[in-house]
């Protein structure tokens, strides 16, 4: 069996770390295992397959003999590292939002395009995090009836703003418990027993950037370049799971139970029909693994062709380092 | 000054309490104050202008010699004590669901709709306390065109739930900072770092009985009988403000500039354009006061004459207690 040489660029992160998790997990046959990060990480170890692996400081040299790079850096770094990586014959596939509209570049959930990834030009952009749980949750359906809008509210963990919003959550938390204040650093204000209506950056329109990655990026992965999407992006207090509510408006009229049947039956999805007595996922429930969750499908009783449904996904699984996997596992099957 | 004796049923519980402190801030013009709820809370004593003020069970033939009665139980313990209550002659201001979609009883919000009060029949319901939030933040666009349809995504505290549901977070928070598993009583399943998307029960059509409310009770405030509301209620790990996102379409097409000066010159609003260097409001922002506070007014991308806002409010005070408080007052003005 051919084995791949593969880096990642970035491993000592919450994404990183769990790419090297996962690679190990799906088996990935890995010949060589490149863990790369900044200077100041260099020399410290992550573990795979039982050993402890040596983190190399990232050059723009670092990347000969190597299949794939699976990046889990922010865009600066992904677009300074992408051509020295494109010219070492590697495949990079990246988490960052760096070329995720670019058109040469395609962007790829498998359960959905796959087959976008491969013509690649050397680059394969992995979604944004609530774009990948919420283009799952509504694969089956949009393979029914072109979907025409979509209006969704997230519950996003604060695993979306990498480690330091993991350690925010928890720090915050034990403050309280102790009675003492709270001082914000990552997010603009207390996220423990708040939620914040605020990811990313204020675009023109005076929506965020991340809500409009949901119809930017859900435009480019489902194939619908007329596709609406109408987004409020929220930080709550969880910390790995991201939630969506979405409703939607098909081409032609989809009924409940076709939907649930069409969920049911499509790859990288669950229909919660019970679970632990309940009908409905919670983020708590999703974590730690790889599949998106649906529940609460219900007609939209604003839209004679709409439906409504909430859905969960472990947020640097499938929102991030799985699908990168993934998109790797794609490529070598 | 004219002077009234007021009744508080349920006067122990969260809402209850807050009631007392209210009808206080308020300067209502109280003359006696008769604290009421069950013989397990009688003799105790709770605080009223810097006396306590004990507690008397609640029986039919408490009522006697009261001008109003403000209901803080549930709906069958509300049934039960309604035809004494206006056998007496006093008027009761209701938080119960039990009357609020009896055509012969006036479901009001002040800012809205104080003059229905007025035709009443010795019962006012006050509204469920995310219709009442989202009532107010919308009262203003809906003045200017009526609103035909809206999709709403809820972001609701625990207080919701009353004082078990504060406790339960507290204690669940608790038990998560010493590593301790945590034991969900009052909600379906773990609310502390979890959001749960159920509150209430499942009615025919899939939705929850709370999702209904928004639909049900906004025809009813709001004039509107053919308004169409898609609601997805959701439990996040707050203590007590609501935050609910919308998206909103109106007959006429109404432009942010307009939507903003409508919630801005709107009584019980606050439009959010600076909070501490952000133009947006979080929960923990509304705690502890009485207005209704809107930020992220923006068009709907997915309809020509939709807009999309957040808001947040005190579900314990405008959602409850103090909106209660303000239909008294307003029929004693």
């Amino acid at each position: 069996m051919r084995q791949y040489n593969i880096a990642v660029l970035g491993a000592t992160g919450a994404v990183g770390r769990e790419m090297l998790k996962i690679l190990e997990e799906y088996h990935i046959p890995v010949g060589r295992l490149l863990p790369l990060a900044s200077s100041r990480s260099a020399g410290s170890t992550v573990p795979f397959k039982g050993e402890a692996i040596r983190v190399e400081a990232a050059g723009k040299d670092s990347f000969a003999g190597m299949d794939f790079v699976l990046g889990a850096v922010k865009s600066p770094m992904a677009r300074d590292f992408a051509p020295a990586i494109v010219d070492s014959g590697a495949v990079f596939i990246d988490n960052s939002s760096a070329f995720r509209m670019d058109p040469e570049v395609p962007l790829v959930v498998p359960e959905i395009n796959g087959a976008d990834a491969r013509s690649n030009n050397g680059i394969i952009a992995n979604p944004n995090c609530s774009t990948i749980i919420t283009a799952v949750a509504i694969g089956g359906i949009a393979a029914l009836s072109p979907i025409e809008s979509m209006v969704a509210c997230t519950y996003q963990a604060v695993s979306g703003a990498g480690q330091g919003g993991l350690v925010e959550l928890e720090e915050q938390m034990a403050a309280l418990a102790r009675g003492e204040a709270v001082r914000p650093k990552v997010f603009p204000t207390q996220i423990a027993m708040n939620v914040i209506p605020f990811i990313g950056a204020f675009t023109p329109n005076d929506y965020t950037d991340e809500e409009m990655k949901l119809q930017n990026e859900g435009r480019k992965i489902l194939h619908l370049p007329e596709l609406k999407v109408t987004c409020t992006c929220v930080r709550v207090p969880v910390m790995r799971s991201h939630s969506i509510a979405v409703t939607l408006r098909t081409k032609r009229k989809i009924s409940v139970a076709e939907a649930c049947e069409a969920i049911r039956a499509f790859p990288g999805c669950r229909l919660v029909e019970d679970c632990q007595g309940r009908n409905y996922p919670t983020p708590l429930d999703t974590s730690g693994q790889d599949l998106v969750w649906v529940g609460r499908v219900r007609e939209d009783l604003t839209d004679e062709n709409g439906l409504a449904l909430w859905c969960c996904g472990d947020q640097i699984r499938k929102g991030a380092a799985a699908n990168a996997v993934q998109i790797l596992q794609y490529l070598i099957s």
